[in-house]
Formats: structure tokens, sequence, C-alpha cells
């Protein structure tokens, strides 16, 4: 029972305005694989390095931003306890059904402080392609793309922070890596569920419910480089990058889907423990906790959110 | 409560012959800092990511190889339970008091199947130089030498390692992420406490208590590549590397200190989740699950032990 | 005139058992192009990063190995002057038609001391895809497997090579980078035509006229355990490496293409001006020379060529 | 013969503010090496992967800037040549004796159109630290600091810089790998006397004279990663970058030296070679040229100069 509970961010889903170039943007160029569309239209993707069914889900809309971000948990009956802890926060709950999304189990729904959706879920089928496990290849076929490995975590932007902050620590279980705190009050939270130094993070903003970017893992600081010669080749546009965070320590560049929401790519970073202390920022440093070579804060990385 | 119980490899206390030569290999060499020398002539050195006291202790024999490998658990209260679980397993457990080891907190005992030496402790002080957590630079000083991150793990080697499998599975909450099973019998385990492929891992030897490897992380393979630079450049024995290992996927370069002990610094492998599936191999491939690249086992890495 | 005379190598015509495992290895494995195939069955392949015509000439034999090496000259009326110069050496020098390979002019040919045909030319059509030359993009098409930039030199075996020597260096300009000096005598021989530490090499060998390898720049240690991963994927076999050669300071690894022909990828290398020292060498660390990690060298590396 | 008269940038000699910091900067950030100090107070470094005496000459002074820029010629009648091409283009030569600088042989010198001073020697005495030569290691002692290979070229601004293309091309026969012209005429060129893409650039600017960066060779994209850990730790300036440039494709960062110099560190871009066309660009990219990733010029890059 070392890691029990919460596991992971288990998958995200993504609107989009046009299916056709989200679909060659997050398959051709961020490198992930195609697993199936629904019989709705959404569309089911995974990284590389991915055994469960999906991890991205793409939904045709009329605006970009995501509809909700869901953890796979360890164990079916996590579910029946995360729903009472939960309640007993405040929070109602709602069923999804075995099925909704293809692969995956039963689901429980809930809106935080912040505005967003967030689901629970325990059991995932696994799909094709996921890596080998019996005299395994390090990969099943060669990586494309950008290689990404995993759909890793999100970082989402609403009010409320403080309550985020004691709902995941409190009632998920999640730690907080790393916090920035100003005159202002709290600012942006790091919060993990293992031993990444974040599975999702929070900035404080006055709008609820939206998305700042969905951000995959790649191999490291080359791959960082070789992603950037990928967006200019495509005439991708770059929002800042390549780049490292002060906070969490990763190699990152930010880009823009064809649809206007922010992706990540990053690399690196330190492996967190429950027993670490929480890194804490302040408003004189903020710049370069963000932004370790520029150390200051570019006014887009504050207001643009879908 | 997502991670808890036993967190990760602590320290391990290794034997060597000569102190100076040992201190000058693993701080210059490896890249690790000088913590203090306790007053029974043993060093305590760390890794520049660590926050805790010391992860490598280095005692002065007459024969190389390890006295202990220690983890880290995250409560003071999960030394009793362990401690009950462990003595109902059958195994005696004996106790440390704090302080033996300097920084270092109470610690359980005990010995397993292999006939190697484990402890536990929930206690560490931090010392100097650790990761900074206020507006925190990425390190504290130029990291030197191989620039290792921490002690990352061990490759220990003796009989009956299907009662280490059970036995750290059942008690102590491990899960094995990978395992050759030979006509043979079962050959060997990798087992993680937490997010990373291996915490330790055991080779079947007929002779009880060995130690194959020290294992150290480094940044990625480049740093696999300055290493072996360092190391012809120093004239440090090489065993094998750079190469990727297939089982784990880690990137490595073994190589040996002036007792004669083996080290690795490694880069990369995939994340592990406890609903991975166990990666297995057979006869037929072990070598290109130990050695990625040459795919054929070489001998010492099956008999060269201390 | 600040580099005139033989620019570099320009092609080289290997022969193979198989055409299409062939083509298949050293377009989707190393990476290189399809640019045409020749009336007679040759295959002309090119590397991303070259405007000329072609650099791999693969042609359908009963045996592998080397059919000739040609190096392109500057100007046409290098190859006159090249020419006298050859004849008054001592060798006799023969003609071979402009478009006896597709985009190729005329050339001139010889046969050195070792017994290798080595040929020189002046003119090459260029072929697509070839480096983008107004407002260009770093490449035209993203890279594939092994990403090879470019062919970048051969290692030749044969005896006689202190010819070999004098004839490069009086006749055709080159210099010598390396060079390895046994009590046997002289052992081999790195020379350059520009400033690369070597454009073609020479290894002392009792049977005229083999090839040792074939070599291929990629971008750097990174791209070296790529290339690894790839080979054994694909179940190609790894000769050694990856390694660094002390010579050259090169990156590299050694495998052999479905005939048997040994191939290399490589990266790094220090730069060469003329006015450099010769590095040289001595029995006692020849090991450390041609493999700078394992410090021995490996009897196939002496033994193996086609 | 292959390469033969100017061989390559010997050496620069930059004004700085204060001696102290300028010489901390270069050899504990940068990663030079101190040769000497001469009896006016000028300080001599070097980098690690170079032979001759030195390559960074600090002259403290008033204003900040760039002195003089010199190239080495292979022979010493070159001097001789090239001093009566340079005049019979008119520009007047003038000579600075042998051990003007320590270890330097006789020098002419000139004005270029720009109102640069540019000079030429044939002799410098080699210095320690060199790389060594017989039975090398790949370097003398470990690299320290960014890990600077050499002192790769200069980019100048200054006027009349289609003088300056022709004089250099015509008379010191270098070559032209880049160009940039706008509606407003030719903005800038990168022209070569080797297989580097550039050993020196200018930017067509109104004032005579100024020196927009000195740029040292790291080893490869890593290296940038890490020169930039390291700028952030000391407070230092970062103009831009990490980034690449679409011209000469080399991965890049710049900042600033205590007196307001600035520095670059680059790594990577295409080998170049005398039959290779001139890559142009023109107003309408020359963003993506200067900055690949950013694809857009920013202002400073254009304006501070010293």
């Amino acid at each position: 029972m070392a890691h029990t509970g919460v596991l992971r961010p288990g998958f995200i889903q993504l609107r989009v305005l046009d299916m056709q170039s989200a679909v060659e943007h997050y398959i051709k160029r961020i490198g992930l694989n195609r697993v199936t569309e629904g019989t709705d239209g959404r569309m089911y993707l995974k990284a590389a390095d991915e055994f469960d069914h999906h991890s991205i889900v793409l939904r045709k809309a009329d605006a970009p931003g995501v509809d909700l971000m869901a953890f796979k948990v360890l164990e079916d009956s996590d579910l029946d306890s995360f729903e009472k802890r939960i309640v007993e926060y405040g929070y109602p709950v709602d069923h999804v059904a075995a099925g909704e999304q293809p692969g995956i189990g039963r689901r429980i729904g809930f809106t935080i402080a912040s505005g967003h959706r967030i689901e629970l879920y325990a059991h995932a089928e696994q799909s094709e392609p996921k890596p080998l496990t019996h005299n395994p290849n390090i990969w099943v076929s060669e990586p494309h793309g950008m290689q990404a490995n995993r759909f890793d975590h999100a970082l989402l932007y609403g009010p409320k922070i403080e309550e985020n902050l004691d709902f995941f620590t409190k009632v998920l279980d999640f730690r907080c890596a790393e916090r920035v705190d100003t005159p202002g009050g709290l600012l942006a939270i790091w919060l993990t569920c293992g031993m990444k130094a974040h599975d999702i993070a929070f900035v404080n903003h006055a709008e609820p419910n939206k998305l700042h970017h969905v951000s995959f893992e790649l191999e490291n600081w080359d791959s960082i480089g070789h992603a950037a010669d990928i967006l200019t080749h495509f005439d991708i546009s770059i929002d800042i990058g390549p780049t490292r965070h002060g906070i969490t320590r990763g190699q990152t560049i930010y880009f823009f889907d064809p649809s206007g929401n922010r992706d990540e790519v990053f690399a690196g970073g330190y492996t967190y423990y429950p027993d670490n202390p929480t890194r804490t920022w302040d408003e004189t440093q903020i710049g370069k906790g963000i932004f370790y070579y520029e150390r200051v804060l570019n006014e887009a990385f504050l207001s643009v959110v879908t």
C-alpha cells in the first residue's frame, strides 16, 4: 500500500473547434496515437508509454477549453470512500456510468471551488499501442513527432484556489509541492498525488473553469529542442520557450493547438516525496519561478486561457 | 495518504578498504558532498538533491561489501506497524537507537532470506547542502564530477529471492516491476515502493549477503557520457557501458570504487504505477534485458560481487 | 581560396548481396533518402544535409565490400592538376565519363598502395531532397531513422599505408590528424582534407582493398543513443558501442548492414586546423585510442572487414 | 594546401570596465583558462580546445567594446601576400611587432569599411593548458563553468557592409555563407574562411566599429541549457535564449559580461563547404532567421551594441 488512492491524472477532455486539425496536431506533432473514435464523434488518443485506454479526449465544440480532468484511483472501493469524503466536504457528487467513454469504468464527478469538473475512476481497459511486457523492447514502434511519453498534468485557472488546496490535500490526499504567495494572497499551487512535482496545478484567476495548459512529458532537454524545431517547421505558435521553470525545475516549451488551447511539452524536474518541504515563492521572484531564464513573467502567461 | 509506508531507499552503509580513496571517489568522481565524519570514523555523504542527513555511509573494513540498506518510512508509527508485520512473518526484529548514525532517528532492523540486513527509520534531520526551498535556484552550487542527484537503489545477490519477493510485497508493500524467470527458477526481481521502476533488486546467488552494485541517478544520457569520460580520465575501471538496460530502460554505466564495490550511474527509465503489469523476462532474452545493446550477459555481471 | 583542391568525401560505392534489404537498411534505419535507381540497378542515396546528387551508391554483387571512394574537388581544373601530380607520383590514372553515375561529372580514378580505388570529380548536380537556401527551415522534412546528416568518411584496410600517408599528404594535400605507431610499424592513419578530424582513414592489413566501415555523422550523443535503440529494436547486429573514440574523440556505435558491411554512426570530435599537431598513439594505449571507455581493442575490430 | 591562407579567428581584444569581474566572468562562468597577464595589465585567456597562446584579450578601458579582431594565417609568407592585396584594394596596412602580445608573432593591421580593426598573424606559441597530443585523453582536466571549447566568431556592427563583403571575399578569400537582403539594402552577412558557417559576421549599422557579440562554441544543446542554468544562478543578464538561429542553425544563448559586452555561447550548425550555395534571407523572414523559435526580432538585437 505504498502508493494508494489517487494514482495519477488519467485523462483530460478538451474542447476543440475543428476535429481534423486537432487530431493532426496531437498525433502528428505531439506524437500521440489514435485509439478510437466514439459514436458521438469524440476522439480518443493516448501517449506511447501509457497502458490505459486513452488519456486525451477531444470533443468538437464552439469554444476551446477543458470539459473535465479525471484521475485514476487504485481500487474500485476507493471510489466509494472518496465519494463519502467529498460529500462530507460539502461537494455534490454525481455518477457517470461505465462506458460513457470507451474503455473506462464507472466514474464519480464533482465541481471544485475554481469551477473545474474533476472525476475519479478505478477501471480502464488497456488499449493498443501499449508498452510491451514480456521480454519488452523499449518501444513498440519508433517514436514520432515530439515523442510524448505521457499526458502528465494540467494547469487550471480559476477563483478560490485556497479552497482547492484545502480540498485536494484533505480530501484527495494530494500534497502541495510548491506554492506562490503574494501580498494579494495565494497566487498559485502545484499539487501532487505521487512522486512527480505536479499532477495538477492552479493559478488564482477571476473567471472560473479555465484551462491554462495541458502538459505532456518528453524524455529530456534534447527532446524539448526537437519539439521547438517541429513547432517552427509547421508554423505552430510558440508561447514561450525553450526555457526552464524554477518551479518544478522542468524544462519546457509552450505552444497552442489549432483551437487555441495551450499545450506544454516538458522534461525533467525533481522527484517529490511526501516528506519533502513545500517549496515557497514570493512576489519578488515569481518571474524566476515561472520562467527561470527570462526571470520575468510575460503578460500572456497570466491572461491567455481557454 | 497517496504515498505512505516505505518511501524510498534512505541510506546504504558500504565497507571500504581505504577511507581516503573511497571518499575521493564518491565525492570528487561521483559528485556527492561530505556531510560529516562519525566519532567511529564512518564517513557520511549525500547527493545534491537530497534533503535528509546522508545517504551513503562508508565504513573502513577488511573486505568490501554492504553492511545494511535502510529505507525511510513516512511516519514514526509505521515503524511499529512494520515491526509487527515483520515479526508475524517470522523474522526477528532488533532496534537501533537514534543517533547511532548522526542525524538519523531510531531504526528497526532485520535480516531477509537472501542474508542482507534491512533497516527502516522514520526520522532524519536535514543537513547542508540541501535543495533550496524559498525562491529556490535549481541548485545550491554548481554540480561537480558525475553530478549524482541521489542515491537511487542497490542490486543485491543472495539465495532465496522468492522469499524476498514474498516478504517485500506482502510485508513492506513493495511491488514487483520486473522479474526474470528461467527454467532453473526465479533469477531476478526488481522491486519498488513508489513510482521508480526499482528501489531495490535481487539476483539469485548461492552466497548470501552480497552486493552487486549501488546506484546513483544522473540527469540524462549526456550525463552518462560525461561520467564515462571521467572514468577513463581518472583510470577508473569500467565494468560495462555506456549502455541501456532493457529491464527498467535505464541508461547506465557500471564501474568499481577503489575497494572493488561496483557502482552504477544511470538515467531515465519509465515511471511505474501500482496498476502497471509486472514486466516479465525469460531465459531467451535475459541478455537483452540486462544489456539492451550488447544483448548478451557478460560473465562478470553474474559472478563479481562484494 | 581558403579551402581549395579536395573538398570532401563525395560518395562511396558499396557492394551489397541483396538490394532490397540494403536499401531498407540505409534508408529506414540510417535515415538516408532515395535519389534514383540507375539503369544498371545501382541505387543512389543521399543524406539529409547534402546538396549533391548522391553520396551512397549500392551495387548488387556476390561479395560485400567497397568498389571505390570518390572525393569532390573544388574546380574542374583541379582534376587536370591532380591527374598530373598523381601520374608524376607513379600511379596510372584512368577516366570515367560524366554520367557513368547519374548527376556526376567526369571523374579520374587510380589505385592506391593499399589496393583501393580512389576517384576525384568536380561536378555534381544537386538533387532533392536538399537543404533549403532561401529563408530556410532547418530541415526540409522531419528526420527519420538514425537521422544521418551526411556520409562522413570511411576506414579502409590494406597494406602499405605508409605509402598511402605519403601519397595523400604530398599529392592530394591531405593532412594527418592522428597516427598509431607500433614496434611493428605504422598501424593506422587518420587523414583530413579540411577541418574534420578525418575524411579517410587506413589501418595496416595484409589483404588489400578491404572496407572496415563507412561512417555517417549524427547530431550528438543523444542521437547515438537513439541509433542504438533502433539497432536493438530491429535486431541489427551491433559490433561495439555506444562508446567514444580516443582518436578523433568521436562518440560512436558500429553495426553491420544486411550484407555484412560495417557501418558507423558517430557524433562530435574536435575541429582540425592545418596548423594543429598530429596526435600520436603508441601500442601501449591503442586500446584507449580506438575505444576510449573499454580501453581494449576487441579482436573483431582488427580482423572483420569486407 | 586544402586549407590555406586565413585559417580562423585567432583572438579578439575586448575592452572591459573592471578587470577583476571580467576575468571572473570569462574564466569561472564561460569556462576559459587564464594564460598570463601582460606587463601593461592586459589579461590573456584561452579556451580548453585551443593550442595557441590565447584567444581572448581583456583590456581595461573607460568604455566596453572591441579593439581588434585578429585572424591566424597558415604561413608567414601569407602576411606579405595579404598585405600586398590589401594595399592594392586601397586600405593602408600597418605593422605590429612580434611580442606586442605575449606569444604572438608579427601582425599586420588595417581598418575595414565598417570601422573595425582587423589583424592577421602567422605565428603563435602554444601555451598551457592545451589539448594533449600523445596518447591523449579527451581533456587535460575536467571542464568547468559553461565549458567553452573555443573562441568561435564575432558579430560586428557598422556601416558599408557591402564593402566588407567585397573585401573579405575578394581580398581575404572568405565566402559568404548567409546574407539578409531587405528593401533598404544588404542588412547582414555571415562570412567563413573554412568549414564553419561563420568566422565573422556583420550587420549594417550607422555607427562604425561596434561589437554586437563575441561567441564561444559549446558541445551541444545540453551545454546550452547548462549555460542558461549558470547564468540565472549567478544573476547574469540573459539577452535571449536558449533558442536556435535559423541562420547557421546554431543553438544559442546571449548574455552580457559585467562591462556590458554581449557574449554568446552556441552549439551545432551545419558544416559549410565552398561549393555550397549562399543561404539568402529577406525581410519577411528575418525574425525566423535570427531567432528560429521566437520568429520575431527583439529590438535589443538591432540596437544594443558596445
